[in-house]
């Protein structure tokens, strides 16, 4: 197979991770093309060189259009502030680029659904960053659902719930601006259990949501002066899916003790599934099977659980985040050389996209007591 | 103290439960008035006098109308079906007598007003069987945020989910009736949860809810027709706190693998506190402290969580179900002889009978995606 | 049945646990015989009396010895200080009483050897308090064991832990003399799980010990004077069941966070079994059955593992401490009906107190490195 | 600073964990040497070209002799069998390369203590692979048992278990021989946790052992003939740490469900701190801090818990099985760039095989009962 050339586009938190990835991939998989890390753009230049010393690329650049149009360059990976993914993604796919762009793909539906136009118009192929549908233990949890191991679904919960804007005396950030985060809880966080319901559920046909923004203003770190906080701190809802079952959700981003508590239950006509990604290197299934044993069962991933046993050949030894990442770009590649289309591509991502935004924009029917 | 004289209608699940409470709740607690076991009622007369005989009551009847009218009968405690909650209540609150009604309070709304109507009319104290509330690990849930342990409440979820319904080829039964069941989880399960809710965050302002039954038709045993299954196997509801706080609420009884499940979430400022009936000893609080020590404290119950060291002064020792109604039954006991109301008296259990009637009743003006 | 008299001698933790049992023994299982709360011993007399009136019964004195020659008593309950278990159990048999007696039986093996001596010439039937092998769950353990769930047992590992000595500042007292307290961690906690070891793994056939005491001297409290700890804190201990079976056991009475951690693990050809008294409604199994969904499963107690369902008709609502009195006490009224054997008599016992006090004995023959 | 060379010999489990290591150690922590993967050894050669494609090796030999004389090599990584790791060790050491050796050391103490010997003699430093002692939670356990968290250390448990020979009818394999695999359980598993116990405990002092052989003999896959199994299944010990403290240690490869236990508990005076490799991002802390919120608290691992934050930096996404390797290979590169020591280096590891030999031979002074 012949090598691919990476353009990667940021170098904080998941530019690092896509780094690790693309450097790891080949070594881990065997069967997918061989990554080049080829060009790294970064701001100041003398950042990226560093950065690119460090991650192992060839060159360096700071405008992010040179990324797009650089001929050795095959796939490019966005991981910039999300204010910047649409542009960026269009003008790559305008030139023919494949893109694997970090979540959310944007601050308004409205750049989302001009990104699956784009994609939509080019040659390139697409992937979002929805790293956490790629956990070994979640695509058990997937694959038992569909082969019956609980029966039929009837009823789903989801939830994802981080910290990092729990302390009231955090100072305001751009975080807390509609122009420049979009939306809150739902869009950094809430995003990723769409995704995940999705894959456990199908589509979601309708909701009914609720949001609150739980700390109205915060101190500027300058000047001390409270500044609005534009966006939602928690969202719940009440989903109904396509296959007709009711689902609730919530998230939220205030949520002392939660650092990455993504907890999924799937109820079934004959047994119960149960996930959390704070221990993501195990699920816990309850089958109706009658007798006096019956009970939640802790299953600890393994080689069974495919691609673990890409990573180690032992059971129980366990995958960390990055690695979820590496497992995306083996996926990833692996659609190109096929020429075939990669999942979630911004196609099938913009429904994610859609759900969030609705549940911001929902107001229940309330009845009062 | 002057004794207390017991009449108690029902022998079933609960009844036992209210004979091992009022038989040991003075051994138990030394401070309350001591019950005497007068009069039980059951049908037909021989199993009355059978369970009299195990339970160590003095005399039976099998006409509930007996109980009411007994004159060394103070406390009349009703386990009947939950149909039949209406009319012995208000006969015997007309009576003088103390009530100690199980839950639900009645299977309509206009039953549960009548009840509560007739309390305000009468010098008997009344009390509802919320005996999950009673539980050491879950005051002590209470306690910390009214302690502020998790600064300002923000976020509220709340689950409760048995399996009992979870067959799909489970026989039809009356439960699955309007006429002698009412509702379905919400009235079995639902009604628990509410009460913790309002427990914890005060009471419910207004809900958008969404149910399901999961099951449509059940065949008969006697004939194996499949008749309608008139109520909900599954409701779901975003709530608001009058404190304007949001929450989250589920209950099912098609969900296996959950035995007792009652799990609650409460959300802070600086911290969160969970707890699960299902792991009743204990209860888990985050508290934002800084330092690189900081994560979920499990806390086993002990005598330092009032009334714990009543029934043992060890710590990690731990409560059984049956205890809960012990302390329930010292609480009305102490009421009563402090001319007191209890709590929930049938004026309190009315919001909890009105909440789960409006979770009933709503449908959410969903967006579609 | 004809009724039973119960003298109860001691009035403390143990002693109301006894008055509790016996109160509610009768009306949780109906089959057995009625227990009369006959007559209470404690001292001063009007401390017996408060608590005569407190757990209900008859009579009070605060003589031992009117206990034993009460021809109104058939049951002597004996509670005391440990040290004075020998000669109330063995005046009790001399008067042909059947005695139920709290663990350990004495402080030294002669007294206990004393004590199943004079068993062996009375009519009196005995019991020992080992009331964790009571409990529902670890009897469940104990069936599946036999029933081949995990194969042939192979290995145990048993580790029984509370804190109550852990403050390195708790004051001396009579709990650190040999001459009032005997053994240290393993006569009052050790014995347990010998008699939890035994119920699962048959007798132990021989020991290689090693004990420590951690604080060598602790304060008075009168003079603040430090005074010689005189017994172990910490006892560990390889075993050898007679089966053959390697066995680990450790025990620790200063072991913070530990409440009343009892914690079994029975490894088996086919399977393991793992159970925690500080979780004392659940049991976890692993059996090796193939596939990708192997797991530990956690089993929550309920009606199908006995005795749990005269408690509560329903799973998953837990039993607490008392409750496995009041089995040990049910256990004891069918033994007494029907003329046999309870277990674990003093006979059986006796191999508990033998082991404790063989590791206690005991110094390996150390390699050193 | 300068690239390093890497010469790689096998391809295995371990092998492609070093290949993965010495692949991303620069990317992660920036700060050492730029590994070069230079030489790849496996056989046949066609296998190694294949690898060597895989995991990005620029040249590959056949001949393990090549990689230790190669002058581009700088480090030579020893994953092959364990009977072959001494000679090439010694080997390597003579030709003066820098070794990175997988655990255990060797088959006898004789050929561990020839390797330290060897060691000495040379300017390489050398490094064993105990690589859990590399995990960010491990290391907090062992910096807050430094700090004083939870006061002086009084008792230590350890316990390392898995089920890849729990199965009775697995055949006969080399792994049941002396003379290709050594011991049993304690050289595959046993040593990692003497390891571990060093690392928070200190050296072992002496210790009392038993070991059991559970399938005394295995069907041999060709034949069926049943051949005898040379080593042990189980191994268990009492150790006592040169600080005076003493542990129980207990090791199975034939407990099923076990997968990669590896549980540690450490009883201080004024705490306690337990871990699981099974759960390798969290550890469970239990401080003496008075009041009724105490409780052994769950820490998942974040930026705070040092080397974490260079991997991910957002607390709660954990690290999986391979990161742990890429910490090992940054502190030997750290070491080689700094001409330090390394930690643990064939004269510290000596000690760990010392303690699984001594267990292996000891016999203790049983009691019997």
């Amino acid at each position: 197979m012949a090598s691919v050339g990476i353009g990667l586009i940021g170098t904080g938190f998941m530019g690092k991770c896509h780094a690790l990835a693309y450097g790891a991939v080949r070594a881990v998989f065997g069967d997918v093309p061989t990554p080049r890390l080829e060009l790294l753009c970064e701001m100041p230049r003398d950042k990226a060189e560093a950065m690119a010393d460090q991650f192992g690329f060839a060159r360096v650049t700071d405008d992010w259009q040179n990324v797009v149009s650089d001929p050795a360059v095959d796939i490019v990976c966005i991981t910039t502030p999300n204010k910047l993914h649409a542009q960026i993604a269009i003008a790559a796919l305008e030139a023919g680029k494949h893109v694997h762009c970090e979540k959310p793909m944007a601050l308004t539906l409205e750049d989302a659904e001009a990104m699956a136009a784009a994609a939509r118009g080019s040659a390139g192929k697409t992937i979002v960053g929805y790293n956490y549908i790629r956990n070994p233990a979640f695509q058990h949890v997937r694959k038992l659902i569909e082969e019956g191991a609980i029966g039929r679904p009837i009823h789903f919960r989801g939830f994802v719930d981080e910290d990092y804007q729990a302390d009231p005396d955090l100072p305001w950030t751009w975080r807390a601006t509609k122009a420049e985060a979009g939306l809150g809880a739902l869009g950094d966080l809430g995003c990723h259990m769409i995704s995940m319901a999705v894959e456990l559920m199908g589509k979601v046909r309708s909701v009914i949501g609720d949001v609150r923004t739980v700390h109205a203003t915060r101190p500027s770190a300058e000047d001390g002066m409270h500044r609005p906080v534009e966006n939602e701190d928690i969202a719940s809802a009440i989903l109904e899916f396509d296959n007709g079952v009711q689902g609730v959700f919530s998230t939220s981003r205030s949520a002392w003790g939660r650092k990455n508590y993504m907890a999924v239950e799937v109820h079934g006509t004959q047994g119960m599934i149960c996930f959390d990604q704070e221990r993501m290197n195990e699920l816990r299934l309850y089958q109706n099977s009658g007798g006096n044993t019956q009970g939640f069962r802790t299953i600890l991933t393994g080689p069974s659980h495919d691609p673990y046993g890409h990573f180690v050949p032992a059971p129980g030894h366990q995958l960390g985040f990055n690695d979820l990442k590496t497992i995306e770009a083996a996926s990833f590649l692996r659609a190109i050389a096929d020429k075939a289309d990669a999942y979630p591509s911004f196609a099938d991502a913009l429904h994610f996209e859609r759900v969030i935004h609705a549940i911001a924009a929902s107001y229940g029917n309330r009845i009062s007591i």
